[in-house]
């Protein structure tokens, strides 16, 4: 669609309106607009603080002839007001000068707390109804539909470039700062209108004994996303593609990322350097992997980052080659020097780089370098509002469900054979269980000693992942024997562990429950196999 | 989070405000009420309307003492009709007899048709700007917040049941259906303030040429869907989970699917069975498609829909144990019943079913059997409205894409080696590309006569993914030697030709594009095998 957009002229701002709930900045802002003359409206708690202030401010009353009634339910909803935002200054003047109606030309609103209210942990139903802002997102909306004219503030974030705006522009602001602030503020209302309906609709209904549990999924769901970057294309390069992030995204993911250096990220690349870097960082010891076509193609835990790229990249080099590489600890210059000498390498990922590293990579200009602060996922007030929710598209659907976030400890584990682990057996099943997670399913993991053997990935029947896992270590020059087993879903029959008994695992890791539980764990003492039960599946398709 | 949603008496309808861009109902509505003793109060069109056919309106300028201004831009933003709306009858009474504030039970409303404007092919920006429709939001929005008082339609699909409601309820509506069109309000509000942002996010600034182009992705991207079902869990257990669907799905995709019998469908069965449909309406001739775990295990085209069955079924048996099983073709008795005597199936999928086939899957009372209809794609309001985003969720983050909808044809093929494929080996050729398009990257499908071969998947080298393709062929005891190949993207090195050699494929279908391309068209030379480029690729992870 082609669209034509006016250019126009600057709006002077004689008159503002502000009315916040967040009065960051509200002072210093209103402050400076006195100072260029500009007449200030306001209501409720705003006016109050302005006149504390020592502001001389016009209450939206007085403008409109009309009370504020029903505890400020209705107090703006008034044709002055929205006269004053809609009119079209050239078209409307005649009815204006008629019925009274000033012009506003800039608006400083942003909403009530609805969702700081409505996703507290001990939120009440009157309470959320009761922060439905109604009259600010009609004013919002009034002024942001007549930018042409108008410019309409949200946010406190946006007060000091007004300000310099302001001064640069004789007391004026541009269309295209109109423009851009109208978006703004239609962006706000979509995400505040969103939430009202993510949070009623899970509601179920009114009920006679006076109180309702929210629903998990509400009957309409609302996302808002942010874009952070075109993309040259998508999967593939016949289709277009863009990367958004949350609006309030979790510290710690990927969306937080900061490039330091390298190509474009392609949506390839996005998507791998998230398996990466999720993976990786559920590891305390200093790990790497290296992910390719969605799949970890090899993973280790070593004393330093050095040693936890050699075991890594040992796995599979063939795979690792234009891989994605994640570590989960600062890199050094050795190691920056060890990859970039050796192989291909589409992302490096690390929550930090020694100076030395980032010097050395800035000789490979090409390679994608990309910095990923390790966060505390709990102080994020975007989480309570979603973040946690994973989609899946289908044709004209999507599937959502609750991120697969559960971690299995030691302690859960139940020993299910005649012979249990050994203590190092222990660590490299839970090693390989963590790994397993982040495989596409069938999945099955070898591993000893820290690091993956083999991985098979991504196969119909489960058995065939356990032999890709085996010819991969084969091919690879790594010695099977002694290793351990992990599966991410329960083996359906006996051969799964016949197979890896030939192979020489001696110890495996899978949730159990299947029908055939009985089968498997006798096959397992045959062998003299240890085996655990996690309890907890996961696939990853 | 633990809410009280207050239970309430039935409101009584006593006066109602009408204003509809969308007329359809309106009349008959109008009547119904007058003959209850509602009094109608309307505006502008609708007002018009309401008198032409006779009936005694109230205008609203008429309640406010304001006229319409602004060509209608301001006529419902006063305090005599938001009062109305908002009043909380019992708590506001005096403050409404004071100012004269009549109460409005019940508003009927829709919205200026933004959506429908926005997405024509030939929209003008200001027509845009102009159906950002002010004064309608702001009622639904008042009178959905004050449902403990007032009830509000906004869609003439409500009319009828509130019509008999009002008949049994003795004129009045209850809380239960007042809660239940507030939420319908706010949630129609959420998606049209949701298309507001993002056809305006999408206009970078207004040009000082006055023209500007839609960016393909939007600065804001916001999505609403409407929730199909809660599920019994996520992808595992402890995830969880629900299906939502467009809120204008395309006909023919999953989302549109009818549920005959069975039990529950669960998370992995919806993802798997949009597998299996778009794999399957890919084709013309009857053709039977089975996934599992996310990949087609067996794909086949054949005269009728019991052949397609019988040669899916046959390229790997072990996996399609469990499997989803999709036609494009309706399903035959003769075919359910070698189906379902044969092997389990988690799910059948057809356009339709022939009697005899129900009845016979009756007697696996536990099978799911979907019907999804063959849809004229073109036929939907939805698709300009991003129908066709596919996306993929990261850390905090979307990655958003135009769907991969590319099909390739045979007069876009290109022949590298000195000999061209036969015709057969074409037909089979551009069979395997559709079925690869569908294989989790890297992808390797072997076929013959209209049939898979083996199907390699989900590798993270191309190599290991053809050595898959042959070990799964020669375990399902079928012959490769004559066999074509495709692989979803191109071949790095002259390995993957070698082994297609060894194997005896005789042709192959890649998206050509390697540096080494000479080199592998050189192996395809050698080994007497034919080759053609198709210049598109399709990775799918």
């Amino acid at each position: 669609m082609t669209v034509s957009v006016p250019s126009g002229a600057p709006t002077a701002i004689r008159r503002a309106l502000l009315s916040v709930s967040d009065k960051t900045g509200l002072l210093d802002l209103a402050r400076a607009l006195a100072a260029r003359n500009v007449e200030l409206l306001s209501t409720g708690g705003t006016a109050k603080a302005l006149r504390e202030a020592g502001l001389t401010v016009r209450d939206v009353s007085d403008v409109t002839g009309f009370p504020e009634i029903m505890d400020g339910r209705v107090k703006t909803l008034h044709p002055k007001v929205h006269g004053g935002l809609l009119g079209r200054r050239g078209t409307d003047d005649a009815v204006m000068a008629e019925h009274g109606i000033d012009a506003i030309d800039l608006l400083v609103l942003n909403l009530y707390p609805f969702e700081r209210v409505a996703y507290a942990p001990d939120a009440k139903f009157d309470d959320i109804v009761e922060n439905i802002d109604i009259g600010g997102p009609a004013m919002l909306r009034a002024a942001a539909k007549n930018f042409a004219h108008v410019a309409v503030a949200t946010d406190p974030a946006q007060y000091d470039a007004l300000l310099a705006e302001l001064d640069a522009n004789d007391g004026a602001l541009s269309a295209h700062t109109r423009f851009a602030l109208s978006v703004a503020a239609f962006n706000r209302v979509a995400q505040y209108d969103a939430r009202i309906s993510d949070v009623l609709s899970s509601i179920a209904e009114p009920s006679d004994a006076g109180a309702a549990q929210r629903a998990p999924f509400g009957g309409q769901s609302n996302g808002n996303f942010v874009k952070v970057m075109d993309l040259r294309y998508g999967e593939n390069p016949h289709q277009q593609a863009a990367f958004y992030r949350d609006l309030h995204p979790v510290p710690g993911t990927l969306a937080t990322f900061e490039q330091l250096q390298g190509k474009e990220l392609s949506y390839n690349n996005i998507a791998d350097a998230d398996s990466a870097w999720e993976c990786v960082r559920q590891f305390d010891a200093p790990a790497c992997v290296i992910v390719k076509h969605a799949n970890p193609c090899g993973v280790a835990v070593g004393a330093a980052c050095g040693d936890a790229y050699e075991l890594a990249y040992a796995t599979d080099p063939t795979s690792a080659f234009g891989g994605i590489i994640a570590f989960n600890c600062t890199l050094d210059a050795a190691t920056a020097k060890a990859i970039l000498d050796r192989q291909f390498v589409e992302v490096l990922i690390a929550p930090d780089y020694e100076p030395g590293a980032l010097d050395y990579a800035t000789k490979k200009a090409n390679v994608r370098v990309l910095r990923i602060p390790h966060g505390d996922p709990g102080s994020s007030p975007g989480q309570a509002a979603g973040n946690s929710i994973d989609v899946k598209r289908v044709g004209s659907g999507l599937l959502m469900q609750t991120a697969d976030i559960r971690a299995v400890t030691a302690d859960e584990l139940k020993v299910v054979t005649k012979i249990a682990p050994t203590d190092p057996q222990l660590r490299d099943l839970l090693f390989a269980w963590q790994v397993a997670k982040f495989v596409k399913s069938n999945a099955i993991v070898y591993a000893k000693d820290h690091r993956t053997i083999g991985v098979g990935a991504g196969q119909m029947s489960r058995v065939y992942s356990a032999r890709i896992a085996g010819i991969k270590a084969g091919d690879a020059g790594l010695v099977v024997p002694g290793s351990v087993m992990a599966s991410d879903a329960f083996f359906p029959f006996r051969d799964g562990i016949d197979a890896a008994a030939e192979a020489g695992i001696k110890a495996v890791i899978q949730p159990g429950g299947s029908m055939r539980d009985g089968e498997v764990i006798a096959a397992a003492d045959e062998h003299g196999i240890a085996m655990v039960f996690t309890g907890v599946r996961h696939f990853r398709h």
